[in-house]
């Protein structure tokens, strides 16, 4: 499996009056992973949009536990991957570790969104392509 | 059981470029609500932690799911109610809808902390008048 | 002139560490109070884009000043209005007050935004309907 | 002159319903660029703060152009010096260029800030140390 491992620096802005990472930013964090994921295979999420008319890829269901609060100047490392894949649909890990410690851990589906006719938006068929990127890592 | 309504209007900036709200703002909102129940009963969150001691009240265990998505000049009602109590921890329901919809449903449980005296972070029981207000808001 | 006023209550994610406004916030605020003075006047942003085909109004100037903090739980008002207009860029003024006195304030310029055919951005004439309803609000 | 420069990768998330960067974005990237500045000549602000009994450097004084928009999946190059000192404040340069473009320009002015008894913030001299850090780094 496909681990994508990158570093975060914990910053000033970040964090709430308590001095600890504000709780949302551990999303954007784990979005930006997720991107970063899809571009370590050659397909970045700028390119891919466009090339398969995919309109985004957003988060259906979350579940996330925070077990140690970071502060500004950490340094923490963001684990991400891809755990499984349906018709329209993908689940992802995230761990975040500080140090050798798990501090915040979160799984996340995620659905390949097309733009309808009607400009509403809707679920379709993940390209066999994308899937493939992923698959081919895994040998 | 005590439900804390509030309209929000989603602006331009927290949409993300397929025009949605960009999920991680869902939670600032979340988090927002939970301050202004609180403050409903009496009990701001800038005069409650100074008198109490209390550093914060971070979300340890966080469950999401996002059914519909909203864009920018959207008016949303988000609803918020506590669910349970513990020593020193409590749960949370937040729903956000659009019109009659179930637009995002989210399951939070916070922690009531304090500072050690090594300047870390710790659990720390609910004061009783805190747990009171909610109480008696049911009667 | 018209001004737009509004209330802002200010959060706990809105702060950092050192328990005032993280100052980002407060172009998010002013953002969204100028999308509310064109809703006031029966424009609101999500409607004027496809009507127009405009693609946002970009800020290109921005000047401000921070006199004062705040902190959660804080009230404040923001008072927006458009000082100016060119062919295609027109001029805020943007105060953030806490009570009587001004906190924050800014001057912005914003552009009329249009997609050129090779999908970037350019500067394009405002609509007169659009200018026009910022002039009859001064009779 | 000490510049500090870092690559920034534009997200999704950082980006609006125009697909560009939603500008307050870009002051929290000026922000964090001003603590890697102060971190590489080794005074990293969560050790400067205690250390000195300073209470945060918020910006009081900003002005800001914005030449040309970014896209996520943008990376982007971010310099940032310190161009002139104060007995309590002092003054930064921030531009962030795509390629050999400088595609937003900031000019910031911070103040060096104490909590008095009160608990209200005031300014309050800058340590010749901190001064001494970036002297000793033009020689």
């Amino acid at each position: 499996m496909r681990v994508h491992t990158r570093t975060v620096i914990v910053e000033w802005g970040h964090c709430d009056p308590g001095a600890i990472v504000y709780f949302p930013r551990y999303f954007e964090w784990f979005d930006a992973s997720t991107a970063a994921l899809f571009e370590d295979l050659g397909m970045p999420k700028a390119a891919m949009l466009p090339r398969y008319g995919c309109a985004g890829l957003p988060v259906v269901d979350l579940r996330s536990r925070f077990f140690k609060p970071s502060t500004f100047g950490d340094r923490v490392t963001i684990e991400t991957s891809i755990t499984g894949w349906r018709r329209s649909s993908f689940d992802l890990h995230h761990r975040l570790l500080r140090g050798e410690e798990v501090a915040v851990e979160a799984f996340a589906t995620r659905v390949w969104t097309v733009r309808a006719d009607d400009g509403s938006l809707k679920s379709g068929p993940m390209p066999a392509e994308v899937i493939a990127l992923f698959s081919g890592s895994e040998t």
